[in-house]
């Protein structure tokens, strides 16, 4: 009985399940796709999906091949002295693009994310809102979407800059060196008394 | 004598030598690229190449179909007081921007230069070049290549941020309001003495 041992979940049960996400999140965006209608699309029962994906940010980041989670990433990042917040968010960021084994991921990832409307859109709801929820917990963040989108606009620059352009000396800096220069610009998007 | 007619400029020789620059900035990039091979490559005298266009800058603008001209563009916004240069910088990028004749062209531009290695060296070479030359005139640019690239990072990731992902509030808000808000940031790069 092939149909009900696929239920059950067959050993490419996890693969066909993100293949029909793929799908959904490309032709319906990130809020338009739910955990039911991928189950749907891939034939499965809906408990299959959950049991597999504790919910639809991690079917996302799945289906995206994101090699790194945000929610995971940023808490001990974000955590400290206030001071110095920009610095140790960006030495994290930009270390995961140094990284030559999950570059060339990163990089088809933003491409394809750059490329229309609707993926740029993907990246946005996806994957942005999470790193924004997470400057959202930071305590004395005032108006997080702002502020986070402001940080977001800095880093997204600075990589495209350095790994896209290949503009020098950027691409040339240590991630430690390029920190410590544009880190004030996000301590000042964060907690900066003169955006209020 | 239709071949000694183009080579005196036939109402389309203006276009088969962009058509020819195009294909060859594409294929050997901008500084692979000369006047001589575009001329070659459009069977036309290099003297012709050099009536309609009077630098090899002059046609990779013209052959991108930019909108405007960096070198035109950019010394009347550096003038003026240091304080507030990076605002008047972003005013005008980000007005250019809000233009919606303008903007499906720039968009285009951005895309196609983010797509491949090719074409964003393209960009970095022919384009960017351009604006931090302007840079390094301004009086008391320090390493304006290092600096220049700082102010370009922001700028690219404001407008990716704006017109590709659609991040709100930096969608939504006006470019007087975003340009006093990140306009510190440009200030800083160009001229901070942490920087040095």
């Amino acid at each position: 009985m092939p149909v009900a041992g696929r239920r059950r979940g067959s050993p490419d049960t996890r693969g066909e399940i993100l293949d029909a996400a793929r799908r959904e999140f490309s032709v319906r965006g990130f809020d338009g796709t739910s955990m039911r209608a991928v189950a749907r699309e891939a034939d499965v029962d809906p408990a299959l999906v959950h049991h597999y994906f504790s919910g639809k940010d991690d079917l996302f980041l799945a289906a995206m091949e994101l090699p790194f989670d945000p929610r995971a990433m940023l808490p001990p990042v974000l955590r400290g002295p206030r001071d110095g917040t920009g610095e140790r968010l960006l030495r994290a960021v930009l270390g995961l693009w140094d990284d030559p084994d999950l570059r060339p991921r990163l990089l088809t990832v933003l491409r394809s994310a750059l490329a229309s409307d609707d993926t740029a859109h993907l990246l946005r709801d996806g994957l942005l809102r999470l790193v924004i929820e997470q400057i959202a917990t930071l305590p004395g963040v005032v108006d997080p979407q702002r502020r986070g989108a402001l940080v977001g606009s800095q880093v997204i620059g600075l990589i495209i800059a350095r790994h896209v352009l290949g503009l020098e000396p950027l691409a040339s800096m240590t991630a430690h060196e390029l920190a410590a220069v544009t880190g004030p610009t996000l301590d000042r998007y964060l907690y900066g008394d003169d955006l209020r």
